[in-house]
């Protein structure tokens, strides 16, 4: 027997509807014990062995901030040339990014070096590592939305340029760049699903062996 | 605003430390309907440029568990292997699936080749569709957890041989293979903890650029 309510699995399925990534920000600040409360949340997440590999860089500074918005901006760019006609016209008037608005930014990172957990589950599959700290950010994601807080997960960026103009150590792979601050609107359609980029499927494709 | 109440949020936070990674399962048989419930959440999950890349499959006859199992003990044998002294004895006694009792069992792949999305947000990071499966799992678990379902993932497998044995297309990659059912017991601490293998940390590490 679960020890959750029914209302609390209802909810639960409303705020995965509701999750969306949020590109569109307004500008005020998010309260630095609110974040926390969030940030929090990685420390509850699933790991492979233990390992607990995430490690979390906050992009505060302007020389930071200008370098991974450079960056984005570069990758963006050879995106759209690699589109033709409608699809061109489509990609070209997306909004991929809040980071011009995002009051708060942070890249995350996997410790591919990490001795913790003693490399227990990583063996054969060293992905797992890379693997965890995405579970620790959807958790992440989906808490913060419960918070009222919007967040948006950025790709599109060169990571080995990112990392050196971050400074970061060696054996740290960058997983996620994320944006977070206060969504502008809600919405539970995706906006590459409003502006005609993709539909999403509704249903989840299962065979059986 | 949140529309998410307090209680809900202080039930999420539960939800996340109650989760667990389960290896003990009763053997009683879990309801269809309920599985395609907890199923259902996989649409609802984050992909990049919304290509929805997982590929669920039910591993289900004797023969396609006994290859899975096989695979699991060679993989297990070899990373014993690996450890000397004590920890090659705590390694010896943990228990690292419940492969033997789960009543359901899926491989979860990513199709490398979907051109769902038109490689939207996948151009510099292909890993991201990957990581739209692991965060589509991560949802998943935490809606079984919370229907009261126990649910452990699995590592420690040969990918390619799995992909071999279950006939799986040249295109999808292995991302987890996942036992579910109803836990034997509730426990609020990692079995890897318990068992002296490894600690939490119960702190995130954060660094500021």
């Amino acid at each position: 027997m679960s020890q959750f309510s029914e209302d609390f699995q209802a909810d639960l399925r409303d705020l995965m509807r509701w999750r969306r990534d949020v590109r569109r920000f307004r500008p005020d600040p998010v309260d630095e014990a609110l974040l926390q409360e969030c940030l929090a949340t990685f420390a509850l997440a699933p790991s492979v062995g233990l390992s607990e590999p995430w490690r979390i860089v906050r992009v505060e500074s302007p020389t930071a901030r200008a370098a991974a918005l450079t960056n984005f901006e570069a990758a963006n760019t050879a995106a759209l040339d690699g589109y033709d006609g409608e699809k061109a016209r489509v990609y070209s008037g997306l909004k991929l990014t809040g980071m011009r608005e995002a009051p708060v930014q942070l890249a995350i990172f996997c410790d591919e070096a990490t001795d913790k957990g003693a490399g227990l589950g990583a063996a054969t599959m060293p992905e797992m590592r890379r693997y965890s700290v995405v579970a620790a950010i959807t958790q992440f994601w989906l808490y913060s939305r419960a918070r009222g807080l919007g967040l948006g997960w950025v790709s599109i960026l060169d990571p080995d340029r990112l990392c050196q103009d971050l400074d970061i150590p060696e054996d740290w792979a960058l997983v996620a760049y994320l944006c977070i601050g206060w969504p502008e609107e809600e919405s539970a359609a995706p906006e590459l699903e409003l502006a005609g980029w993709e539909q999403r499927r509704h249903h989840v494709p299962v065979e059986t062996r």
